[in-house]
């Protein structure tokens, strides 16, 4: 049974799920097989996953999207009750939601290649999602993140998604909400709206412009190849998005996870939609974005432990290396 | 040239550190070879090292301990004139110390199988290098770290820590002092303190004790196998461990290593050491201490991206696995 337990020095949440161990590892199959003969993502094997959340289903009556339940959950709707504060210790039940969206029936129809529509059906189904989430009160946040390749930790290679529905805000996210609140009273604006204006205009850590939003590798960034996908007008909630903003969305993201796998060979990395809490109002002084972190080196014990990140690519050699369609080479 | 960038929206640092990306990597060599072929930190290859900093010399008259900078350096001591701010954006110059502590002549006796008064000495090695950067007061924080494993980051094998000596304190740590200050204003006791007794008292996460170190699976755990080693007592300033000790804290850390590398197949770590910045004065709140956050898993965006942690090994079952000696089946 998941358990939250709060780390009494630092004040970050950690999920202690003995069960989640148990997830399957599928990389001693072949990389690239079509249909991958032991997939429980893949169509026909329906009964090897929890049941259908809910699905869209495309033009032949077959699904092209399933969301299901996480198998290996690390949150669950139904916790052991709280345990409560012992010494310095507190923590939380393990209450959350976690969900896997299976984002097509394609083994290896990855979103670099998957046709904008489909991308943009895929986005739809995440501001479904989180707008269903958001009507169960004890649900304060919900992340959506990706997962691509064994190096970022991706347990499984047919293309999904995931979120996770939870009873607190994370500690990155909570800091980074006080942090962009701190800067809004120093300089009365929003952060993220300077950084995209600033990059705009300098155009050297600019990645691409499209319609409503723009790529950037930001200034500080941690990882190489770091990216940012933001909407350049103020939005504060994801899930906000108009509908008529859907398909721009779609055409950006396809187009930076293609750059990103014409410059860097094997691509992994980490994606995720940083967002503002369900149930706070539209904030002035935080922005939702997407953060792709690319993992091309193992991040040492020194930037884990610290916090103070070393980056061998500059963003503004990354933005110009992305934007020529170079191959890098480390 | 290094250069620290804060980001303006979480107030992190990050070094943008190009030449770094030039690191060797020589793992394509076998990994137990007694005496690389290749390896820059084997005796009679000092030359492919920078020059000596300091060094311990052996019965034998040759060294068992080299000190050297990093040929590969995040930070310098002659960094190029600060840069400011521009916009949102604030820099800071790349200025630092960044050495490496080669631990021993023999390119396989990693730590956990060298002798204790090996150890031993390679702890006052670091103590006595802290204070040597003490002395500059330009730096504001010194790190001691080590990576062990290709999956833990460590791009060479020959046994070896380093030592970062950093113009400000690393975000992650400032929080973490935070933190237990914040505790101490709160419940008028050192966070570390009670968590020590506490582990004392149950014995569920208590790893091992001995003289005055403990060595706990903490409670809120961010990775399987997590290890915290502290003094008992209270004390704020790693470099101000009494010289007596040294030999006792040599004996808990090959113990827990030992122990480590028993239940867990091709061990992989990162160990760092945290302490109080060092011209602050010494702290009630804060406990100087070491973490060993083992690399089992790939750590997946979830986590990165968010601070919210999935653990799936519970600390009691870490802890009990590490005191009987048992292997841990995955």
């Amino acid at each position: 049974m998941p358990e939250i337990r709060k780390d009494p020095v630092f004040g970050q949440w950690v999920i202690i799920a003995s069960e989640r161990g148990r997830r399957p590892n599928e990389f001693t199959l072949p990389p690239n097989t079509p249909t991958s003969a032991n997939c429980p993502f893949c169509p026909g094997r329906e009964g090897q996953t929890p049941p259908t959340v809910c699905e869209r289903l495309g033009p032949d009556g077959k699904w092209k999207i399933r969301v299901v339940s996480n198998k290996y959950p690390a949150l669950t709707p139904d916790p052991a009750p709280r345990r409560g504060e012992t010494g310095p210790y507190q923590s939380e039940e393990g209450l959350g939601i976690h969900e896997v969206i299976i984002e097509t029936p394609g083994h290896g129809l990855h979103m670099d290649r998957m046709p904008e529509a489909d991308i943009a059906d895929v986005l739809s189904v995440y501001i479904d999602r989180v707008r269903a989430l958001k009507s169960d009160p004890r649900i304060k946040y919900v992340m959506i993140f990706k997962n691509h390749g064994r190096n970022a930790g991706a347990s499984l290679s047919h293309p999904h998604s995931q979120l996770v529905g939870m009873p607190m805000v994370p500690t990155r996210l909570s800091q980074e909400i006080e942090g962009a609140a701190k800067y809004m009273s120093e300089r009365g604006s929003c952060v993220f709206c300077d950084m995209a204006a600033a990059e705009l205009g300098s155009g050297r850590r600019l990645i691409l412009r499209e319609g409503p939003f723009v790529a950037i590798a930001p200034y500080a960034s941690r990882f190489s190849f770091e990216t940012w996908i933001m909407p350049v007008a103020h939005a504060s909630h994801f899930e906000e998005l108009p509908p008529g903003d859907v398909p721009a969305l779609a055409s950006v993201l396809k187009k930076v996870l293609s750059m990103l796998s014409d410059s860097v060979d094997d691509l992994a990395y980490n994606l995720i939609i940083h967002t503002t809490p369900v149930h706070a109002p539209s904030a002035a002084h935080y922005h939702w974005h997407i953060e792709i972190m690319p993992k091309l080196a193992h991040v040492a014990g020194f930037e884990w432990g610290t916090g103070f990140y070393i980056n061998t690519v500059s963003p503004e050699e990354a933005a110009e290396t992305l934007r020529s369609g170079k191959k890098y080479k480390g």
